[in-house]
């Protein structure tokens, strides 16, 4: 079964932990995908792009400066989040983009509608993640391409270190598994490209980073979080009914954050995976 | 006490290992360091730059090639290595390159000789890294960079996973730390800049990965751990005298290495930590 995103995509998200979500863009986040939109672009500059999990929109708005002449539609399955993605849009002054509420197992296209079809932090968090590439493939022209970026959970490495941030890391990833995803998405792509039915020479796989380490990068992270752990996205109360943390728990965690962001060679990195399919 | 690297870098290593090396260039592993080389090439074409723990020189010999102008010394602890070295650059045709014997903690030049001082996988291995950032400043001339890229090897994901491949990785951060090394180095950098006296803003930090996945990529790297297990590098000796593994172990993780070299959808990726001191 399909999950939300434990994330903040939700109206009335305390702009804190939005704005962990709405720094990224296609450059920060899509950049193994940019070269092949641009030798695709020279080609056909009227490309269709679909972003699934779109979220707030951030990404799929900078696809859309990136297509001027092309289109991009951005899908959710939380239709709550749609009205910020579209604000996100306007805001941007962008016009070649729409946004729908949409399941990415059952996207709500016809077959070979896409030239590319992008998801980030989405797979991570479904239960049948081949599936939803799948159908990922199904709305995509022949010739067009699948692009995935997901974290992988597990290679998060955080310094300085503590108990009460290894206990948060702990906990983020058994919320993950509790909810039906797969904390080491990044290293398993391929695998699920192959159990979606591809060959693995149509699959181009590359692996990147996001990292945390000026100051203000660590404010944003530590803020984002501490407001989750203080109840936002519903994690507080999804871990407490899962068992894997206590009211105590919650706020050592959130000092810990907040001595983390303080301290002067603090820094979080994590790898992804990425995956370009050629279909 | 400096340790000696745990490769295979000494005149005698089987070709399997060797090449596990020796496909280090200064575009795969000193990336980050690449546009500030170029900007300060521009200013001055006669840049002198010191590659601390050379090795093969494989490395080296990349940096001697993007300044042509400049003079490129190769230092390693381990005197056995440098007629390789010395071979690598002889093969390259370059000639504003040389190699000589010197350890990381008390290197063999005056203060202030170097324009850049980079190494790569060396403080990762020795027991007091702060102290070798602080030799490589003294040596580096007033405005010249420091520059580091060390792995972080509990960021390090194989898939399809293994028990095996698991005791493996379990094997070489024990015999990593045994010897003194730090596995998780790569998110320590800054830590250890700043406790070698530097500001938090002299230092830039970064991330990249390593990776192996395409055929010829998984079969360079299964042979060359296979070798080590086979008893290259005298890995098997050390592990057998720290316990941290037996014969039956060994040739266990060598079928397992076997077979994952073999599997369409594997591949391995670590994370590295990268720092820019500006002196």
């Amino acid at each position: 079964m399909e999950q939300e995103r434990p994330t903040s995509e939700k109206p009335g998200h305390p702009p804190a932990q939005a704005s962990l979500h709405e720094v990224r863009t296609a450059e920060n986040s899509a950049a193994f995908l940019l070269p092949k939109l641009q030798s695709m672009k020279e080609s056909n500059p009227h490309l269709k792009l679909l972003d699934v999990g779109a979220g707030s929109g951030t990404i799929s708005v900078s696809f859309s400066k990136l297509i001027p002449d092309g289109h991009v539609i951005g899908v959710d399955v939380n239709a709550n989040i749609l009205p910020r993605a579209q604000a996100v849009a306007e805001e941007a002054g962008v016009q070649n983009i729409e946004f729908q509420q949409g399941s990415i197992y059952s996207l709500p296209f016809p077959d070979e509608t896409f030239d590319l079809t992008f998801c980030h932090q989405v797979l991570i968090h479904i239960g049948n993640p081949w599936d939803a590439l799948r159908e990922m493939l199904r709305v995509t022209k022949r010739g067009g391409i699948v692009a995935a970026r997901e974290g992988d959970y597990e290679t998060e490495c955080v310094w300085p270190e503590s108990s009460e941030l290894l206990k948060f890391h702990k906990l983020m990833a058994g919320l993950m598994s509790a909810g039906g995803g797969t904390p080491t998405a990044g290293r398993q792509l391929v695998s699920w490209a192959l159990k979606a039915g591809v060959e693995r020479s149509q699959v181009t796989l590359s692996f990147s980073t996001t990292s945390y380490q000026t100051p203000s990068e660590r404010t944003t992270l530590s803020e984002g979080l501490c407001d989750q752990l203080r109840g936002g996205a519903r994690l507080r109360e999804k871990a407490v009914k899962f068992g894997l943390g206590t009211e105590i728990d919650f706020e050592e965690m959130i000092q810990a954050w907040k001595e983390w962001a303080k301290s002067d060679d603090a820094s979080l990195a994590m790898l992804h995976g990425e995956i370009l399919v050629q279909k």
